[in-house]
Parts: C-alpha cells; structure tokens; sequence
C-alpha cells in the first residue's frame, strides 16, 4: 500500500481516480456472441459452452431432479447458515415494501403510485473460483418478494457440467425452477434475446467479469434494462483513533482478495493507526490462501493521511466509494456527513464481509463512483413505480382552467381542448 | 387512424412494433460536438450556439436581473396556473418522501436505508416552438424537494437571446439561480464534460430531440447518470361501451399533435365506439392549429379492436404505453390486471393532458416499452438510497459464524477472517 501524508485538495483528483477499463477490445468478442445467439439460439449457447467452458451441455436447463437431489447433498451447516442469511436479508427488504398513501391534490385529483413487478427478470451469478451463492440469494429474494412472474437464473456449469449444491440448494428455498447452466457473455445474449429455452427478459441483473459486463451493455442497446453499471469493487476506510488496525487490516484484506483490480483507500487523520494498520496488513496477508490476489490488489491501494476527520470524510465523498467502513467507536457522529456510498458499514464491529453475505443489506453495489447517482440493488431494483391518477366531474371543475391556461401557453391547442370538451359538457 | 378488426394474437406483435430509430447518423454530429466542448469549452458553446441558434451570447447564464425581470413580466392569469400546478406537483411528490424504520435483522444487527440527494443535478429544458416550463416544474419541484445541492438549467435562447418569461417565473419559484442559455447536445455535453461556465453534474434529466436524446447516451459513457432512455411520446387508449367517443378523440389528438413520430392506439371491444371515435377525431381534428403534424402522427396510429375487454388490456400490457387512458364509468375494476405502463388515467374525466401539467403526477415518462422495467420520474430520480448498517459485539457473537461459514463456502478465507478475527477480540 502507498501511504500519502497530508495531499493538498488539488492532489485529491488524481489520487483517488479510478483505473480506465479498456473495452474496445472485448466489444467484438460480443457482438460475435449476440449474432451467434440471435441466428442460432440454443445452439450457439452450447457451442459457447463447449468452447468457454468446455462442456457439451445436452440439456440446458437444470431439471428438477438435479435441483432436488443438489439440495439433498449439501453440508448441514451450509444449509444453516444460507438459512440465516435468507432470513436477515429476507426481512431487510421486506422492510422496504412501502404502500404510498393516496394524495388528493385537489379536490375531485387523486394521484397515486403503485409498485408493480418487473415480469421477467434475468439474474446472472458467476462461477469461477466458488459458488456465488450469496449473489443468488441477494438477487433471487427481491425479485420473488417483489412478485415477479418469470425469475431466470443462468450461471456457468461446473467442470463436471454440474451447477454447484449450494446454489442448487439456494434455488430450491427461492422457489426458483428456471435455471440454465450457461455463463458469461453467452447467457447475457441469450436472456436479452431470448433462444427456444431462455425465455427474452425484461431486466438483467447480476455481477460478472468484464465479458459479461460489456455484454449487459449490448442488452442496453437492444431496450433490456440492467441493475447497474459495474467496475472493480471498492472499498474505503474511514479511521479515526478509537479504529482498531487489525480489525481494518482484516477488512482492507477482504477487498484486496477479490481480485487484483479490486480498489482499497484507508483515510485516516490519525498517523500511528495508519502505521499499526500497515503492519497488520501484511502480518495477515501470509496466511491468506488468495495471498498472491490480495498483494496484486494492495499494490494500487492507498492509505491517505489527512489533518483532521472532516477532510478525511470530504475525501470519502469525493470517492464516493462502494463499500465505506467507519471505523470508530463513534461512528454516528459522522453519519450526516456522508453525502454518497454504496453502502456504509458503522463501528468497529461492522465488517463488510457481514454486509456481503447476510446481516440484510443487499451487497449489489454500485461501483467506478456511480455512488453518487445509483443506488444500490434493493426492492425498487424489481418494481416499476406506476403513478395512477382519478380526476371526477368535480376535479375536472377544479383543474380543466389550469389545464387549459397552461396549454395555451405551451401552444398545444389540442391539449387544451381535451379539457375544454369536458369543461363544455359540464355545461361551463 | 387505421382500423384492425380482432387480430390474433400472433398479429399483436406486428401491430404493435415501435419505429425503429436510426441513431447512426446522429453520432458524428454529437461526437463532435462532445469533442469541440472538451477542448474549448465555453468557447465551443457559444460557437455553437451561434451555429445552430443563430445567436452570439455574450454571456451563458441567465442574469440574476433577467430572472427577476422576466418573471415580473408574465400574465398573472398564466402565473396563478403555473402556482396551481406547482402546488399540486409539489403535494404528490412530497407524498413520496417516506423514511424507512431501522431493521433489526438479529440482535445486534441493524440495518436501514437513508434517502441522499444527488448533489449535482442538469436539467435540460427543450425549446422549439414553445417554452416547456411544465418540464422545468416536472423536475426542479423533485430536486428542490431532494435537497439537491446544484441544480442546474440549461435552455435554449428564444430567438431574441432571451429566455421566456414563464420559464424565468418557474426558475425564480424553484430558487434556481444556475440557468444557461445554451441547447441542444451542446447543452447535455457542457452538463457532462464541464467547462469554466457550467460545472460537471452526476445525472442529466429532461426531454429533448433526437440529438440531445443521443447526446445523453454519450454522457453515460463518461458515467454520468441519466433520467431515462427515450422515445417518441405514447399514448393507448383503453375504451369500453361506457366511454365518451369524444373525450377520447380529444385525447388521440393530444398527444399527435406532439408530432409526426407520436404513438396513439385506441383499444375497444366495442365496434361502433370505435367509428364514433374515429369520426370525432376527423372532426375535432379541422379546428386544431397544429392539425398537419397530428395528421402525419394519425396516419401511422391505430384503432384495434378486440373481442373483450380482457384482451385489450392484455394488448396493452404487452405494448406497455407510456401513457394509458382508461376510458370507463367503472375504470377502477380493471386496475388490478393492469402490469405494465409509464402513468395511468383513470375515467371519462381523467384526460393526458392534466397529467402532462399539472395534477400533480410527473409527465416524465417511459417511453419506446421501457415502461416495462423502468419508473417515471419521481422523488426516486433525485436520491440515492444509501445502506446503513451498525453490528454490535452481540450482534457480532450472533452473526459471526455464519459470516465464516458462507465465507469459506465462496473460498474468500480473508472475508471469513474479518470476522474471526473480531470473533477472536471477544474471546470466541
């Protein structure tokens, strides 16, 4: 990690820019994918398959057998704590479904809103170095709160053409039964254009390497909606001196391992914290089975020493990064300061890794400073929010003046007329 | 307006395609003009300016005098209606302002949400043959509620170098002080990239032509956010035997007049309103100013008629409009089958155009089928909804297990380990 002491306001900018992805090159590679799936269907996605994953897939889907029996093998105590998990984050967001209050804005002019599901939803979880269960679970509980009618999951097979137990076993308690063993850029084609086994979807949610990433703004183009834009995942700590370093080594550590574009700031206003920090870190860093990731990661992390707590928090803001810790014992007072994060993660006992698997909060972020207009993966993600609006004879009496006093002024004479014809039939 | 008799529904698909929209050619003009702003900034925009609007500004914002004159200015029958719908704007809109109780998902865990506002907000203004200070309402009523920081305006010049009075008079009641005379893609790239002028914001709202439209998928490369993609405006109408043939002629016609790409669909099972519609809109349609821009919108429009009323809503809900008319004395008993559209009008009496000003709902909508996956504008457009979390010690001890458990499961042994270790501090 690189330690800056004390960088005046104009060093900020570069220091906390974020590395540019270079997409150009990938964008043939799926467009051939799109072309391929869209003139070829299912069997492009196998030949996709055999070629990426190298397997030949005689059926897609995963069927109910393999469902049922990959539920049955799984570990005891993974099924346990997948059930806490589903439990936490199954009561956060259902703490989120809020029916809104009918608004009569005059009298006779109701207006509403009314949450309604997105109908086909489209849900992509990894599969590379281990099961990303955890992303099903954080994707699959909205979208079936939320009611909507056709849930698709599609995650790349394993080397034995299997799709792993514990998302099996995710997939049963959701209630999911459309499940396709495809990944990458292939999977995203085929949910945004749909194949004779994949049904097209409305909205792709999901997270992905880069592939899959650049494929989800393929969908874009074609009209399918997408959760987010996505980059690196983030991490920035705040520390003041009630932190304890070797509880923020642990969780600068558990960003750095994802992989070595992973992005990782501690901001502290405290000198001898950010010291202990340091050498904490790489203490841990020896044991960790991922260590070669974890050192390629912290080689671009920074840890920026700043005069006082406000600079430090004004720095986070300017970041606005995915995932901000604020390490102190009176991480409160620092709340109203926060004006963008992902997702915020209060004291000393708050790790990030609680928020990525199960204390409730949904651990779909956004990333590359899109904090500072997105929002993160939570209810509204699988709603549209439809306004309705009731005008009687009264309300009409009460608005058509203003209606066609506006509409003149806009020169849409046929605007006014569609309250004047009704102002007429109530005889003014 | 063309008539289709009971289709099936393999023929529904046909019916209802969109226009395809050719964005190619589009691309140069706004990628140099994305360039030119770059490199020169306020200098470009004058250029610019001085190009497509044929004015040489000397200065770019909009005078603190100028506000205060031009709005002095208007009618003060136009000022009260522009009050009326600003207080039934502001009534819903605030009606969406709900904060969510904190969850407690196990002892010691607590998660909640917290509304932030984007802090720095572009809204885009179009000009044209009339100035849109609805849209001015529509989306500086939500940011002011917000709490929004910067807001932004940016408007093209009337011919006379000047701004409107009624969008001066809408500026000074919003509080907005930062407007700029500049339009078109220039307006969307100086709101993007920055210049000495106008400051970078994060999210571009408002409507616009089919450059500024291009220009807003160009400033989502530079990961600024936008409102919504867009389309040319829609409109179904849903007509049983209890509808008014010509109210709903009022309607079809109100929204063709927008233009000649403008999408209207009357829905019926009932053959004669049908003809009685169609004859009041050939009627109603000789009076109307803008009769020849409604007449190329009609010729591409249609009415569809169906064998019950359960299929045109089916119909509907698959054509997902931006816009949808209820037409019915009992408009209420079809809500519930009702699963996709932008914003709803329920009744005889509940014409587009009262929401399109003022009875309070947003007339910022999805358009082209996005109102599929995709949510008007709303207080939701100007927040993010940040994640909180504070896990106690016991909420530590409770969760921390499981936080290992599923950790090891997904092998990131540094996530596991944020917890052990803070597991370990309480002699666990």
């Amino acid at each position: 990690m690189k330690v800056y002491k004390y960088p005046t306001r104009e060093e900020w900018n570069s220091l906390l820019e974020r590395p540019s992805l270079d997409r150009q090159s990938l964008q043939a590679t799926i467009n051939t994918i799109f072309e391929e799936v869209e003139k070829k269907g299912d069997m492009a996605l196998k030949a996709f398959t055999l070629k990426f994953d190298d397997i030949w897939l005689d059926e897609i889907q995963v069927s109910q057998s393999e469902i049922i029996e990959g539920s049955d093998m799984l570990d005891l105590d993974l099924k346990q704590a997948i059930d806490q998990a589903y439990d936490n984050i199954l009561a956060f967001h259902k703490s989120q479904i809020i029916s809104e209050e009918k608004v009569e804005t005059m009298k006779g002019v109701t207006c509403w809103r009314k949450s309604l599901p997105i109908e086909n939803v489209g849900l992509y979880i990894p599969g590379g170095s281990a099961p990303l269960f955890s992303s099903l679970l954080m994707l699959g509980i909205p979208a079936m709160l939320a009611g909507c009618k056709n849930i698709l999951v599609c995650t790349p097979p394993q080397k034995n053409g299997q799709v792993h137990d514990a998302l099996l076993y995710t997939a049963k308690k959701l209630g999911i039964t459309k499940m396709y063993k495809i990944g990458g850029g292939q999977a995203i084609a085929a949910m945004a254009l749909g194949t004779s086994t994949i049904n097209r979807v409305d909205k792709i949610y999901g997270p992905g390497n880069q592939y899959v990433t650049e494929a989800k703004q393929f969908a874009t183009r074609r009209g399918i909606a997408i959760d987010m834009p996505a980059g690196p995942s983030e991490l920035l700590v705040l520390a003041d001196s009630s932190a304890n370093p070797s509880f923020i080594a642990s969780d600068l550590l558990s960003q750095a391992e994802h992989g070595p574009d992973s992005q990782v700031i501690l901001a502290t206003d405290n000198l001898e914290l950010a010291e202990n920090t340091l050498n904490e870190v790489y203490t841990q860093l020896k044991a960790l089975p991922r260590k070669d990731m974890a050192e390629q990661a912290l080689a671009n992390s920074k840890v920026i020493l700043l005069s006082q707590m406000d600079e430090c928090i004004a720095l986070s803001n300017q970041y606005a990064p995915e995932h901000l810790i604020v390490a102190s014992e009176n991480a409160e007072q620092y709340i109203d300061r926060i004006t963008s994060a992902g997702s915020v993660f209060l004291g000393n006992y708050s790790c990030e890794s609680a928020g990525d698997y199960c204390s409730g909060t949904n651990h779909t972020l956004p990333t590359n400073g899109y904090a500072r207009s997105h929002s993160g993966v939570s209810m509204d993600s699988f709603y549209k929010k439809v306004t309705f609006q009731k005008i009687t004879k009264e309300g009409m009496r009460n608005l058509g003046p203003t209606i066609e006093r506006l509409a003149e002024a806009e020169n849409l004479f046929a605007h006014k007329n569609a309250a004047s014809i009704r102002l007429k039939s109530l005889g003014l």
